[in-house]
């Protein structure tokens, strides 16, 4: 309708135009599109713009120039279920009821009386809908008004590894003419590890060999697979560098660089539509790496997580910020660009909107963590306070051994290390690693 | 209708009268009524017809001296959500997802695709109602057509404190005159350990004093108040016998006697409407006593439990069953008594119909228990594996310290010991009973 009278009134005034475009204007402004794209296990390791050189990461690295780069961002649970619910609600896993995954006999989930981002959103007036994993429960609580195609956990057919068809789905929702922002939550199973389906429909991960990551020989629609060199890939200093690590990271590089491209895609039918530059657009992982060390773990390869966004509008691009923020404030932050009402109910983060395009920032000095289950039988609580400096990590059950994740337990990257002896997890020695102070 | 036209045909031949009198008798044979009264935290070691001679359960006695007593009866998981999940499900608690307990910030529920016991029995054509305690989730796994009124958790105002109003609130549902037969859930709050409100509403367990059980001067509606000397209590053998104690066990006498006042009041009601011969009474209880050492233990005191059946129309009264059965077998057992269908979908016990009234039985030898939870942060997984003779425990997470219940925690009984450096919880150190092999 506000294009139709932008036609008409062409031909008035030039005064009496302007007027109305600068309304346009203002009511645009006030009301952002979000896209809030989230990555399953992508570590910060593994991205162009945090300064890896070998894995290809183009269209993130171009969304980063185009807005902010967080140089301080961490999740608050390492571990997909939990993760993505802090996300959603601004409020810590051990508060929110997530204490682990959501499938199968985990069977974690929210607390009925939790309010998330994409419901509070629609009450907004947002046009909300989700494409891809989800993982969270349950579903009256993270209720989005379509579900373009949901994804699945650990299923090798699940759209959330097709990221190229995923943009696809995403085309019509994002060009939709409606005068209503809308809110797109664009949720990756990549760079996740896939399993193996033995005949009789059981899953494993078989760790005999790399792990595909998802990649298969006939590659996906949309896709121009890409294949990276063992030897030429960078071993982080969490990981040994073994045979099986090189092969394991050099299929996770092409599952990232699968990802970035359907990124890529989704960002062209956003400009296509016109709406990319009135449009927030985050860019995050759920936690880090799918590799022993990182991912369930509180260290810094599984919290410290590549965060970009690009604001509508931005006032400075390519800039690197150092305040400390975590996924608690995604939700806050959210809510802010979208002027919602203060209400954020029970919300434990705070709204970076304001200091975005700060530097220097005051007050964004600390974050804090959690970790309670992961899987259902992988009770290890852990409370963590971080600042720049110092990093305390409070193993409540440090008694018992590290449970490890069964995709990790069973990586190539791990069973390597046992099979030929290896007493050492890069810097640590497995025995540190498995049991804690 | 079945009525009416007996009273017509009152008045044809005797020996046409006979033979539809007959064909009623069958129909009432193949589906009786069934009554199952869950109590909660009753040990069976405070049970008249199982030897204590000081409380006094003279409802209870009766119902085992007109049907069968077991002797060697267990609960599968001594934890009170998890626990009814077993009784409803016939399924372990760790196979139905129900790890723990339900309410608040503990938030366990069991599995969507579980079918219950309330569920079967409607769709065999019961009409099923339920009182008092309920403590499981979801509701649509185990839902019943009526709830004559909801109980509360650690709430005093619970109708489950009640039991005389209990009992006069099934009175109607008992008494209805329908063709259906129907399945009665009644659990009481009695004998719980009831806890105290703080002015901001928080609640607690006041240490410093016996807990009041649920009692109060003022007593409740057609209870008939019975109190008990503290000398003059048993104390079992895995208690310390301290002042403490036996003022702690006074009180929890009488929430016994509470609780068999209304278990009379309600035999009461089924006599009257002429469906006690032909309703299956089951009485058990959740798990064993809420002291130290019995309660969300898998010792003896907290899975031996009472477990009392009046079948329709018993061979046998005031028999003692010796059959090892355990709290999976209850489901199996009602709808076979309730002449269903064959499936009792993945339900792990068995029906004991058949050997109810049976002397000498063979093949029941034997009860499986698991533990996960409790309270969301008392991880300590336990199986169990017990026989006649013998008893094997496996503590999964023996690294961990035992945890303990915040009702059992902060009761008079255990801080009494740990305030007077009492080292001894009855025959055990208070060392060993914290830190397992």
């Amino acid at each position: 309708m506000a294009r139709a009278y932008l036609i008409v009134l062409v031909w008035l005034t030039p005064g009496l135009l302007s007027f109305f475009q600068m309304q346009a204007q203002v009511s645009n402004n006030a009301r952002p599109n979000i896209v809030l794209i989230v990555a399953d296990d992508h570590g910060r390791e593994a991205v162009g713009c945090y300064g890896n050189k070998v894995v290809k990461t183009p269209n993130i690295d171009r969304l980063a120039a185009d807005g902010t780069r967080f140089e301080n961002a961490f999740c608050t649970v390492a571990s997909c279920s939990p993760s993505r619910s802090v996300i959603l609600t601004g409020v810590q896993s051990h508060s929110n009821g997530m204490y682990g995954l959501e499938h199968q006999q985990h069977h974690f989930s929210s607390f009925d009386t939790v309010k998330s981002l994409p419901v509070l959103l629609q009450q907004a007036g947002y046009r909300t809908a989700r494409i891809g994993k989800f993982h969270i429960a349950p579903e009256a609580v993270y209720h989005f008004e379509k579900v373009l195609q949901d994804g699945g956990v650990n299923n090798p057919a699940s759209i959330g590894r097709s990221p190229g068809e995923m943009a696809d789905l995403c085309k019509d929702f994002i060009a939709d003419n409606s005068s209503q922002p809308f809110f797109l939550y664009f949720a990756t199973d990549d760079p996740h590890r896939s399993n193996s389906v033995l005949p009789n429909g059981a899953t494993f991960f078989d760790g005999s060999k790399p792990n595909a990551f998802g990649n298969t020989e006939n590659g996906y629609p949309q896709i121009q697979r890409t294949t990276f060199n063992p030897d030429e890939v960078i071993v982080p200093p969490y990981l040994t560098d073994t045979k099986a690590t090189r092969e394991e990271l050099a299929q996770y590089y092409e599952a990232i660089n699968r990802l970035d491209q359907g990124i890529g895609r989704l960002i062209k039918y956003l400009k296509a539509s016109g709406k990319y530059d009135n449009t927030l657009i985050i860019y995050l992982s759920d936690n880090g790496a799918p590799f022993p060390g990182s991912k369930t773990t509180l260290y810094e390869p599984g919290m410290k997580l590549p965060l970009i966004v690009k604001a509508p509008q931005p006032k400075r691009q390519g800039f690197v910020q150092n305040a400390m923020v975590s996924w608690v404030d995604i939700a806050p932050t959210l809510l802010d660009y979208a002027n919602t009402p203060a209400e954020k109910p029970g919300m434990q983060g705070r709204s970076f909107k304001t200091i975005l395009e700060q530097d220097p920032v005051n007050g964004w000095d600390e974050v804090y963590a959690s970790h309670s289950m992961h899987e259902i039988t992988m009770y290890y609580p852990m409370r963590v306070l971080q600042e720049k400096r110092f990093k305390l990590i409070y193993n409540i059950a440090h008694e018992l051994t590290y449970p490890q994740a069964l995709d990790l337990y069973q990586s190539y990257t791990w069973q390597y290390l046992l099979q030929h002896h290896i007493d050492s997890l890069g810097s640590r020695s497995i025995q540190s690693f498995l049991h804690r102070p």
